[in-house]
């Protein structure tokens, strides 16, 4: 995604009450901050929010986290938000600190066009890393789910051999999402943009 | 594939010193039929035979068999030896008896573009169906190796289902084999054709 410096953006996220400033100190009480006991997905690399913005007004009874690292995105999707969305929240930091905002509160995890970081040398850096599978063991509560959809073959290929390595096993796979029946996906605006472009795009939902 | 009536192939079939008819006899004692205890890979569905005659000539320390159903397709692949290969041979057969032939003594199972059996009542017919894997729990000694090969998406898909809840463990996978370094690829007829058409082909290398 390209980074424009967003002129006051460290402002307006700062005023919003949607970003959740002191999330440390939610850490294991994220039920306190919602009011209610449902459960929590989370998408770590929101980017402009499009998909968490419309899976928390499609699912009201689902408390939904998006994580971004850049303030210039992030105020993108406060930007979009028109109407009280009262399960939804969002949290400004990089995914590697990922264990200290968390504790045995998190049901599903969303990794949506994440960065591939091709190299293998930044193999570590990938979302569906081993290093990250192990972060992600502390955040989650009963059966551990993760929602992955990329149009990045190398990294959907790695993530494939990463994941059922780590012993989550496969609920649901395409390697065309747009050739089957999808009739309940939320789209990004990266997905959006690729599937125009005729590349397919590939889905993995697992269960540990 | 189309199947025609190949005039005679039941006796070109017969009078062929590839093709084992006694079968079931060496079962437990392949290394016999080949005078030697190198490792030995089967190739179920082998088709007209291009992937695993050239297997055989690439690799003079492994043993081959190819097995194949329908006399017309295996009288195809006995007409393409052209000089002795002598760590090759044929089984004509239907792959639901495999149990009764081997026993303990493969290293490598090859499924190249094998039937896709669509529907869902015909899941238990497919070569990576539970029921399948079941038996090859039985061929096998040492680790277990399944190379897979296929065009259809939907029979990847299921095969990654059922392969990985099966506890293999992924060692390779490609999602477009031709847009990869695949320079010990061997093809197989239907593969050449497909390729050549621009439909990417799938390949996974597991173990267990």
């Amino acid at each position: 995604m390209r980074l424009r410096n967003v002129k006051g953006a460290a402002n307006v996220i700062e005023d919003s009450l949607y970003v959740i400033k002191n999330y440390e100190d939610y850490k294991g009480k994220y039920n306190m901050l919602f009011s209610n006991n449902n459960p929590i997905h989370i998408e770590i690399g929101m980017g402009k929010g499009d998909f968490i913005i419309n899976m928390a007004k499609k699912y009201p009874k689902i408390n939904f986290i998006g994580i971004e690292k850049f303030d210039s995105v992030l105020v993108r999707a406060l930007e979009k938000i028109e109407e009280d969305i009262p399960n939804l929240r969002f949290i400004r930091m990089d995914a590697t600190d990922i264990e200290s905002v968390f504790d045995k509160e998190v049901s599903t995890i969303y990794l949506n066009f994440s960065d591939p970081w091709p190299k293998n040398r930044h193999e570590h850096r990938r979302l569906t890393s081993e290093k990250f599978l192990k972060r992600y063991d502390k955040l989650f509560i009963g059966d551990k789910n993760i929602i992955m959809k990329t149009d990045n073959r190398k990294l959907f290929e790695f993530s494939l051999i990463s994941l059922t390595n780590y012993n989550y096993k496969i609920e649901e796979i395409s390697l065309d999402l747009y050739n089957d029946d999808i009739k309940d996906n939320v789209a990004t605006e990266y997905e959006k943009k690729f599937h125009e472009k005729g590349f397919p795009i590939y889905k993995i939902v697992v269960k540990k």
